[in-house]
């Protein structure tokens, strides 16, 4: 499967616009911070670390398109705010903020944002690999992974997350197999999870979001995997809406639910899962289906694009740099520790 | 709202295809056995006791198209078997055969079975409204109840059991609201019960089945009550695929969790819900909506229409002649004591 779905080349931030996939491979050419807004803000690119990547070679756009130091400072900050959940799109921007000195020339800003953006990028696909090493050590032969949303190639710079978990155990000669949730309201599980899994010759089979208890409770399931789009210094873990369930669920069934994420995913300046602003979307993602309304005229449907899962729930935080085990506020400190983030 | 989606006019089953709504209000007439089987395979009349309702009208057909008695016998017992969960549908069906016996002219028969089909659904409307009544005890003024698939007007003969609690706690005065869960994958609760409630001016918001715990943790429903499909001795109670889950998250979050079912959904023979068939739909229903495909062609997934919820999760099982309390093994045999079924 090739890593493809975000390169710059030439003046272009060029996506794969995820909105199509599986039955379009379309390109998304973003040549201006607005253009790369829409794209983030539509989910034409989505999952926290890809956010983080794109918004990363967005400030290269900022610096090419910015009139002055003033209309710099004001595409990075909408940038920033494209989406408020997921922690790399701000840590990004905050990345490349403490590399730029007020009168540098933008052009020079520019080069030095593209070098730190291409240093981000490749840190990330690194970073989804030591989690596949270290995560794959939790799978073991024959497990059937249950995971919710995408947390794969698509959501990252490359290789995936919980995805890269799944990967790396696959790669290891285990033979495993995924339960992919479908995710709704946009069914990044169906859609995403299933087409990269079926690229990688790994069996994979759809499930509503509401099977899960039926899948546990026949012990279809032997672990869960999942992204994260924040965590708190607690280890409190914000991620897909139905994250949260499946961890309830699988506490009751007894199965290990485990959250793979890069340390970009980390929010150490949170305490607790509570202070994590959630994304409320639009009603129409939930209330119509392709094109097509499927709720009477007049109905309103929340629309809360994550939950926050507590860190009693959580069996391990996979990152780059090992499993982290409870307590979290003690092991994520500890990891912090001399790291400056 | 009108309760006329079963209706028995002249020589046709005149059912309400619940598969169009709420675009569209299309009748569907049913003049033979095989298309009434189509239209409960398919899912255009759905919910335990209106499928009860519907083959208790299908006997007449049944009795008017057969040939001779073993015709008859073979179209009672393709009717009978044309979904495997919902018991209501088969209680009908031996309900009609108890009154037949061998020798009686096939017109004749005809004519038995249309008035104990009239007295069959007539006894449901009511059955719903005493449920109704009972249930309404158990909701506050100013509750938002949150309930699974669609136990409405249209699940039933008319009234609706879950929604016949809400309903009946609306028509007591109380100011409620309702999140429906869409309850995929064919959205009932979306399409069917948002629907019937806003016909009614209940308010009603859509989730998607993932956003439960949400909800739940958020404090946003105070109930929950749902349908049932079939009801072993011991309470455990299969239900619309999610509604364990939704069982299992409302005892996580200490939210009281009911079923409302007539007596006619409790199966005495089943000693627990594990011996409860539980069926498996086509893969297409989870893969495309709205006839366009959504995942990765050659990708299948699991489609069990159904889950059983463990009686010990239940807070209590809303009937016709009153709230069952656990255990329920004793409520359950307490309240068939004297009552032929």
């Amino acid at each position: 499967m090739k890593d493809d779905h975000i390169v710059f080349r030439g003046e272009v931030l060029d996506l794969l616009d995820q909105r199509l996939l599986p039955l379009e491979a379309k390109r998304l050419p973003c040549d201006n911070v607005e253009s790369l807004i829409k794209a983030i803000k539509s989910m034409a690119v989505r999952g926290a670390p890809a956010i983080g990547v794109a918004a990363a070679y967005g400030c290269v756009l900022a610096a090419r398109e910015a009139k002055d130091e003033a209309d710099l400072e004001r595409l990075l900050h909408d940038l920033e705010n494209a989406r408020p959940t997921a922690v790399n799109l701000s840590w990004a921007v905050r990345k490349m903020r403490a590399l730029w000195q007020p009168g540098t020339p933008l052009e020079e800003a520019a080069q030095i944002f593209m070098a730190e953006a291409i240093a981000i990028h490749q840190a990330d696909i690194e970073a989804c690999r030591a989690i596949g090493r270290y995560g794959a050590e939790l799978i073991d032969d024959g497990d059937c992974v249950l995971t919710h949303c995408n947390a794969g190639a698509l959501a990252t710079g490359g290789y995936g997350t919980a995805l890269g978990v799944i990967r790396a155990a696959w790669e290891a000669g285990k033979k495993i197999s995924v339960i992919a949730d479908e995710t709704r309201p946009l069914l990044q599980g169906a859609r995403l999870t299933a087409w990269e899994l079926r690229q990688l010759g790994i069996p994979v089979t759809i499930a509503c979001d509401n099977a899960c208890a039926l899948v546990m409770g026949r012990g279809l399931a032997q672990k869960v995997v999942t992204g994260a789009d924040r965590i708190a210094a607690n280890g409190d873990t914000a991620n897909k809406i139905g994250t949260c369930g499946v961890a309830i669920l699988a506490r009751h069934f007894d199965i290990p639910f485990y959250i793979a994420a890069p340390l970009s995913t980390i929010d150490p300046s949170l305490e607790n899962g509570s202070q994590i602003p959630i994304e409320s979307r639009q009603t129409d993602e939930v209330c119509a289906i392709n094109g097509k309304r499927v709720a009477p005229e007049g109905v309103k449907a929340l629309n809360f694009a994550f939950d926050v899962t507590p860190a009693a729930l959580i069996a391990g935080i996979i990152t780059e740099r090992g499993v982290l085990r409870p307590p979290y506020g003690e092991s994520i400190s500890r990891i912090f520790k001399g790291v400056w983030k």
